[in-house]
């Protein structure tokens, strides 16, 4: 049995979240599992639909980008993973142990008109207090060099240019493109995905009633976060 | 057995509810249901997915806010139901025996736009011949006290203010936040948790499609209210 | 056995059509099937929830509005539904032989806007060549005189004042209240139930894509109603 | 055994994509599968709903019009497949072997507002790299003279007049009707169907966010397209 069957069934299992909540239609998604003993992310193969998605199709891939594990081509968007996982996992933030990346509905229409989602309310600050940030639109030099892994670079340039801690902020629009999210697994960047749909339908509502709406008072936003975050957090089960 | 097993078993029922009507996604609702005799509530613990959630997890707590049963730790908003059970029950609304709470869309998006929601048609009449008002935002000073107790207090004095009776409107919006909403059930505050959702989504519409819209006239506003909740009330069965 | 069993089961089957077409939540809508040989109609008793409705419980009334069988209390509408077959079926229009009532979404957006709904495409051409009516609000002696049989009232007047056939258009709002649909069955009258709704959702955002958009051009219009209606129908089988 | 029965049961599983993907309700929408070799396609019949809809009742028609097999009346909107097959298949797009229409909710939308969808992110892009092309209103005369086929006619000079080649851009809207779609398998072009729906909302959605978006950079626009269908795509399995 292969030494890497309990990640691929954690990054199978994280992928079938996609079509059970709504976040992609057909083969429009993809999730990663990272392995912190091992080094190597689990993968969805590239347009594999999710009905005939089978645990054993999950590719893995080491942080060089070579393929250590399985037969078939890995997601289109891999490069992007990689290359969020060297710059946070490697860096200061190896609690991020999870990728999502979905063209849900809502995420990407707040792409599409490149619009960072202001927090106007609880529901978005439980998940990070402060604005899902969208990056610039990557220049045509970038799209040439090499297009998925400078989508990761997008991401990873957009958090410093803007200070953004990526493990308060786990969600990020890529304008013109779609939602990436992440989180301490691929469950919980999964989870995260489902969070800024929801979210961003939320905050499309808002401004539709109210176009000139203010983001949410600091102390509640903070408190939010506080309560579930926090030092003192208790939100959940000990 | 324990003596609180039909609440348990009333309070699981509802919470079930949020999931099955779509008010809620993972875990971000609550229902509430109280026994009159032993002047307890029975809720759901804090962070259980309700696909994870048994009857049996259901935490039962007293008005002091002490756990007569359950090993789990409560809902974080078990305060807030507290404060109305005892601003209202043990007030003049002795009928109010169920709140709910939960993150429904078009009610967030109502909540995070800080609009109360007029009533403009006879879907909401039939269940408050009233706007469902929506409380201003909580001041640092409340958040700082003790948020979710607060939180319950913010509603209790937004109906004093207003002149409103619970009984009449058993739905509200708390600023930035979400819905609540309660009945003389845990199973009926949740049917009213999940109107408000529609009536939310459907005042959304209207607004969309006139944005002078005005509320609707009063004699068919009262009407409709009376015919379901009057002395000579005929709609359902005797 | 009853003699009306098959008109009670009929009736009951378009019944289920309401919650299973999404036309409205929890007992808010009815359908009636006319049984011209009997000159008496089924339709849903009132407040009962679909998940418990069986086709015994549905309640033949005739045209008097007296029950000739069923033990439950009828829909409140049912004075709306009995005004209808009287002012039509009796009339000029014979083939009107079921009726609908939902609180569907959009279908209630445009009541509560009171605003007719513009025949913008070929999808609402191919039910009705024309607008769909909203009626005035019902004034406050209609309201007090007899409510449910002035909404019957309101709607043929409307028809009468517009000049309208509802054997053409077989939909309506009802201003600040939501649709009325008929058909020459039960199960058509929901079928147009559903329509509408798709219907109104379809002009909503039309209008929201282009708030100046004008009806369809007359000959498109017209077109797809003959081949569906016309005398050279040649949509459907034979 | 038929010698169409493989081709009839392609339409057939196509066909019942329709409901399956939400696409239409009740029976507004047909697909066709062409059979390259004996240069005749297969279609829904008229009228029947996607429930009862068997594999049997599929009817084959010639490229002339005439049906080969099947006791049906074929859909009303054979004689549209049947000139885009002529125009597109026989002429310069011999990949173009199966179309359907839809009358999809968002589609409709765009169509009823007469306007062509911008390319605002990669979900369009890797699809078709330009705008979805929104026809004129047909005219009275073309009408009068054979309404389906000259449906066909539209949009073939469409794309004609617009420069579009039909394989780069496999969808279009027809002013005041609906959507079109098509692509190298009857499946494919309900994949379009759907695809089109998707990207419709995501563009609606956009507008509502910021109604002076602009298309997709070029670049970004090129670069998906070409990963998916350039000489060098990499994006799916070998």
């Amino acid at each position: 049995m292969s030494i890497y069957k309990s990640l691929k069934d954690e990054a199978f299992e994280a992928n079938m979240e996609i079509p059970a909540r709504n976040l992609a239609i057909y083969t429009w998604g993809n999730v990663s599992a990272f392995d912190s003993d091992k080094a190597v992310f689990a993968i969805k193969p590239s347009g594999v639909p999710y009905d005939k998605l089978k645990a054993d199709d999950i590719v893995v891939v080491d942080l060089e980008g070579k393929v250590v594990e399985g037969s078939l081509r890995y997601s289109s968007d891999t490069p992007t993973h990689l290359v969020l996982y060297k710059a946070w996992y490697q860096g200061e933030y190896p609690q991020i142990r999870g990728i999502t990346h979905t063209h849900s509905t809502f995420g990407v229409a707040w792409a599409q008109a490149h619009k960072s989602v202001p927090c106007y309310g609880t529901t978005h600050a439980d998940h990070g207090p402060e604005d899902i940030p969208c990056t610039e639109f990557m220049s045509a030099e970038m799209v040439k060099r090499n297009y998925e892994l400078e989508t990761g670079n997008l991401i990873v340039d957009t958090y410093k240019k803007l200070g953004k801690n990526p493990s308060h902020m786990p969600m990020c629009l890529v304008a013109g493109h779609g939602p990436f999210a992440w989180g301490n697994s691929a469950s919980n960047s999964v989870y995260n995905a489902a969070v800024l749909e929801e979210v961003c339908k939320m905050a499309y509502l808002t401004l539709q009633l109210n176009p000139a709406e203010q983001p949410l008072p600091e102390h509640i936003m903070m408190k939010h976060w506080e309560r579930k975050h926090g030092p003192g957090a208790y939100y959940g089960q000990k």
